[in-house]
């Protein structure tokens, strides 16, 4: 029984690798569509949402089942509880990334092509949080975890940076009001991939610190 | 020890109901300081954040311990389950009613008092998804959830109108694009809590046809 509970444990973990990795491969298209502006590339991303968003649902599926079948505790508990967080946030995720694509789509109708001011720098950063939360979550390694935490701040300013220019850009050509807001559109779910990286690292520094947890269960129960 | 557990569900629903009217309280003083160009009204609902926020690391951290200590199956399982996703949508609900405070007060000091376009009548349906859906939750009643899920095209649609609004006027007048922006910003906050009502109402649902669950549940175990 034990056995195959580990078993059950390690295909969850298996899962959740593969649904980050459909994730971020999303980002990372989205994001070279827009510096392509490569529609086709955009289309892509929204055309594989669906198999992301079944894999979410499949995961969420296998993880009622391990608690309801093995009724795990302590340490293997707040792993399960962590991995329902993670894969939430790796669906939405996803959907920040089909936004992205939906504004490559609208900026091409737009015949908007080289205006980018701070999103490729955005978009850099935002992808390297998302790596650096994946990695900390496949080597269970919480400085990682933390090293996302700290490049929040970077994406926030980036953020009101971009906002700032765009708006300047808007005010000189109001023909280009459009283009601006998609511009902001984007700049906004660059953020806020950015914020569910953050959520994944935090998650992944509540796996690290899991064994204090136990400490605690084991005296609670004792 | 089984009544024990019993006083806890209803514990957690006594909670959950609370956190809900927090939320929906949260709601509604945002979207009034917006009619009524009340700053002051909005600061409260930026104050009150953060008691909502502990209210939900305190009612999951509850769940956590029912899981680890009572081990439920079953019934019970899927209504903890449904409980910890209405309690974190219920805790974004409160972020968007805190934006579109920050919203207020941007107005306010851009001297902009006057153009709401859909925003009243966007709020009024977002007001009344979310209190159907607390509704359902209380009652535990499915059809109340169904209402809701109908209503999220009426937002949809309003959300498209009044961006289609705001820049037609940011064209017009481009000394007004803040503001234009602004007024988008609390339209799309008002959409993100209508999605998150609908979520709540679709975990209702999922409660609700607990009893067809647990019947296949009790098929598996025979």
């Amino acid at each position: 029984m034990k056995r195959h509970f580990e078993q059950e444990i390690e295909k969850l973990n298996t899962s959740l690798i593969k649904m980050g990795s459909a994730s971020e491969n999303a980002v990372g298209k989205s994001t070279t569509a827009l510096h392509e502006n490569s529609t086709e590339l955009a289309q892509k991303v929204i055309d594989s949402d669906e198999a992301i968003n079944s894999f979410e649902i499949e995961i969420d599926n296998a993880i009622i089942d391990l608690l309801a079948l093995q009724q795990p505790v302590a340490v293997d508990l707040r792993f399960i509880l962590a991995a329902q967080k993670i894969n939430n946030d790796l669906e939405r995720i996803g959907d920040h990334a089909v936004n992205i694509a939906e504004s490559v789509i609208a900026l091409s109708r737009l015949q908007q092509k080289e205006l980018l001011f701070e999103l490729p720098h955005m978009a850099a950063v935002a992808k390297s949080m998302l790596r650096k939360a994946l990695d900390g979550f496949i080597h269970q390694d919480a400085t990682l975890g933390k090293g996302v935490l700290q490049e929040d701040d970077t994406i926030d300013d980036l953020n009101r940076k971009m906002v700032e220019k765009v708006v300047g850009h808007m005010k000189l050509h109001p023909d280009a009001i459009e283009v601006g807001l998609e511009l902001i559109r984007v700049s906004r779910n660059l953020e806020r991939i950015a914020d569910l990286a953050t959520n994944i690292a935090e998650e992944v520094i509540f796996i690290a610190q899991a064994t204090v947890v136990k400490h605690h269960a084991q005296e609670k129960h004792s």
